[in-house]
């Protein structure tokens, strides 16, 4: 059995029991029952999913994988290719906006390179390259089934070696120059949606641009009729290693009870493959911001989530889930911190 | 001349020179322009306020003001009066959620009595009385203008104190048992809007309790006849001393040049009544978060500003503008830390 296959064997629901006992507890803390709303909420998942009554999630990571898109080929991107290797090394350099949010939130920023054209050499990022970026998905299929299982393995070895290290909760980033008309035809094909519904501007195209994106979608669908009962089929035909990666790291992290926060488009829609390719992995699943790609709204609806936060982000690199985490530990200590209406003497109306 | 009426000579219009700047600054950034949507706005905004290009956040408060209501003799709350009381010391030893929160967002707990029923002594409790609680504003004005007025100066004296320590970012939180109708009532009578359109469950009346703060507010309104034409009447007959103590703290913090956080229903209520009596005030407001109350959007509309965050809280404390806090901080640090394409040897295409 692969590492994968052990991983998808190995997730278990959240803890239906343990969500309860927290709503419990949080009903007996200093304020009306509920009142903090969605805050709550995020206490009791995080501990349904870590399986224990006190959750911990002071250690934490962002996964920031990289890789080039053939796809780009098509003039798809505002952005010269060259720039996905470059940026991995100003995410390896701590100066790109990831890594800023990152140590505003205390989390560590892993950066993984599952494929750029040009190898990102710097001793900050993991290399695990499946080959120098995907082919152009519009003639063909993006990946072999092969190289997709490769990248999903190299997910789930490092999400295994993030929790080894103690960390017990993990964001999702990405970079890729043409990974938005990526995840926009893996949008349309795992929801059956038309092109138009779930193409945006990624990082900024004008019109004529968002029309080549669009073409490019419509043709990658039409090159490799992509079938939504095979999900590893469609990841590889339309996907990107890094997404794969992504995937990977989703479904290694629901296996070891680690909460996933997604991202924006890219990411989510590397969450939705792992949904597909192994559905117990959405419990671990938690949305982090809500971005102006209009595809991001319909990938969170399938995943049955809701964002947390909606700042007109379009950024990705995992820059959404950063900030999200902030609002997790701040759930989290809530649940450990607040005093109960019995510690601190004040009168409880049960309302 | 009274500290309020030079507070409120005092302030300036955010520069929009400084604000132009920023934004020029941020396009620099390793990112496609505008990417960070709504944190790109936050960094402008705070340091318009500021007057600086380079805007600092680190130290920061939220003041929360408490104070008791006439009108809780309505049955208007679904807790008993003496909470009020209980919480104060309750924010004093740290317990309360607003602790919690503050500590999580590295920010100062600023507790101001202005009027318990009971005098809530605690040496972490600054004591700002103005009276044992207002008055029953469905029988007549909650306050004099002199009472109001005296909140305002006594909010305009903290917001002082908190600049001379350095303080360069405060947020507001309230307590008082009944503080909703208040804030109801003060919504009517500003917006000209019916009560049933600005009136909620708060801290979780049920269906009876509803009615009776509905009626409660319609008293109110018949029994005071408030003038919006006359801020400060509408703020003495139907605010609480903890109310007009807030908007006396966003009137002294603007005069300050320190950007004022709001929180939800009654902190945006303080506000509301701050930029009636002094309207530069609203160039110093930055929403926090969304209420499930309905009047919270209201005057969250009428004030120009939009919420960062929708979690459906309805603790009031200061809690949201705590966690805001935080998003905060996170636009001041992109635009300190962010490496430019320059600086980063990436290549920019001006998307």
């Amino acid at each position: 059995m692969s590492a994968f296959e052990e991983a998808v064997r190995g997730i278990a629901e959240p803890d239906a029991r343990i969500r309860a006992e927290v709503a419990r507890r949080l009903d007996g803390k200093t304020k009306p029952r509920r009142s903090l709303g969605r805050l709550e909420d995020l206490a009791c998942a995080v501990a349904a999913v870590q399986g224990t009554t006190r959750p911990d999630v002071r250690r934490r990571a962002v996964v920031v994988m990289a890789a080039d898109h053939g796809v780009a080929a098509q003039g798809v991107s505002a952005y010269p290719q060259e720039v996905t290797a470059q940026m991995v090394l100003n995410f390896a350099r701590g100066g790109a906006a990831i890594c800023v949010l990152a140590r505003h939130v205390g989390a560590d920023v892993v950066v993984v390179d599952l494929g750029c054209r040009t190898p990102a050499s710097h001793p900050a990022v993991l290399d695990r390259r499946i080959g120098p970026g995907t082919k152009d998905f519009t003639k063909g299929p993006a990946m072999s089934r092969e190289e997709a299982l490769r990248a999903l393995e190299a997910g789930v070895g490092v999400a295994d070696e993030l929790a080894e290290k103690g960390i017990r909760l993990v964001g999702l980033g990405d970079m890729g120059i043409g990974n938005t008309s990526s995840a926009s035809a893996l949008a349309a094909a795992y929801l059956g949606l038309p092109p138009e519904e779930v193409t945006g501007r990624g990082t900024g195209v004008d019109e004529a641009g968002l029309r080549r994106k669009l073409e490019a979608v419509r043709a990658g669908l039409e090159a490799n009729r992509p079938d939504p009962a095979d999900p590893l089929g469609v990841l590889a035909a339309l996907g990107g290693f890094e997404i794969a990666g992504l995937a990977g790291v989703a479904v290694g992290a629901a296996a070891r009870r680690i909460p996933v926060v997604m991202d924006g488009f890219i990411a989510t829609a590397a969450a939705l493959a792992a949904a597909r390719l192994a559905p117990a992995t959405r419990g671990a699943l938690l949305a982090s911001h809500s971005s102006v790609e209009p595809g991001h709204r319909r990938l969170l609806e399938a995943l049955g989530t809701r964002p947390l936060l909606d700042l007109e982000m379009r950024l990705g690199e995992g820059t959404g889930a950063a900030l999200a985490m902030h609002l997790v530990e701040a759930a989290v200590r809530i649940l450990d911190e607040m005093a109960t209406f019995e510690q601190a003497g004040v009168s409880d109306s049960g309302a």
